[in-house]
């Protein structure tokens, strides 16, 4: 059972990187037998096809992304501190280990939106997560007294998401200056728009 | 000749839209022929292999999306109405017909970044002239007196990309109240940056 249940975990970590790096079309069962170093056989164990891995496989990496999220947020205590963070830890994705791909939702986005409806609805409800999760902190820092009444959560939350996960995609095939303008950008932002002055 | 040259230009556009659609591993030969109604023989009579196709077709989509913003920019008179157009072509970019699968720059960089160099260094150059065209409206704008003497031409231009680039694909499988935000966003940024008080 242990056994069956690491070899599984195994596949689907192993298939995250290689699907988030080739892309769903750009990755082969092939490719997946030789990062595990398993058969066919050993596959279909678990897996009825690559859908099933792929599927499993994007939640496994936008868990891991929202991990990193939290790592960092659950040593913040104020809804400030919090927006810096979302914004840095943000910028910082695309260099965590095993993400070098770049972000798994925004890349699933483009690789699956017109050929996988499946997967094309994960990443539309992890673009919700991250959106709401983002939206929340807003509304604590309204609620504690530290952002402005009119702080707009819907306008934050889908600029952050937009304006990194653009510059983390344009840093993949030029430098990675961009994302500096990103980051100064979304922090100016937020003094400007969010924080109470 | 004259049919040569046509055959030659109708695998390239039809091949554009599909990559554009499906990205460069979800698209193959076989796809190319049926929406070209040729042949193995009539596509290898033009082309080496789909490595070929697919640069031709990246530099194809890549003039029809310069040609988007050329078209709107010759009817406008000053460096402020130009950057204005600037957002509005970008912002309809994927509401052109040929162009429904989105940006054909970014959706290259997602599929081809890890995967085909060729590909990749296309994506850089094309991202580089973007930014150059916009960074020359700035100076313009500038040299005219239009414009703040600080307004930042690499920041604007980086802004515009990304910020615009993130919305188009966010919209592919989220609604498209993203670009509304982004657009909107850009044009303050305008206002408050860049234009002369």
């Amino acid at each position: 059972m242990t056994k069956g249940l690491n070899t599984r975990e195994k596949i689907i970590s192993k298939s995250a990187e290689l699907f988030n790096v080739h892309g769903y079309h750009g990755c082969s069962l092939s490719d997946i037998m030789e990062a595990t170093d398993l058969k066919k056989g050993g596959i279909y164990n678990h897996f009825k096809n690559k859908d099933e891995i792929a599927l499993e496989a994007f939640d496994y990496s936008f868990k891991k992304m929202l991990k990193q999220f939290r790592k960092r947020l659950d040593y913040d205590k104020t809804p400030t501190e919090k927006l810096h963070s979302i914004i840095e830890v943000y910028a910082e994705l695309a260099s965590v280990p095993g993400m070098e791909g770049g972000c798994p939702i925004f890349n699933t986005a483009v690789d699956a939106s017109n050929t996988h409806p499946l997967l094309k609805q994960k990443a539309n409800e992890a673009i919700n997560s991250l959106k709401k999760y983002i939206e929340i902190k807003v509304r604590e820092g309204i609620a504690s007294g530290e952002f402005r009444k009119d702080a707009d959560q819907n306008d934050l939350a889908t600029l952050i998401i937009i304006t990194l996960e653009g510059a983390i995609i344009m840093s993949r095939v030029n430098d990675k200056s961009c994302i500096d303008v990103a980051v100064k950008t979304l922090k100016r932002y937020l003094k400007e728009r969010i924080y109470k002055p």
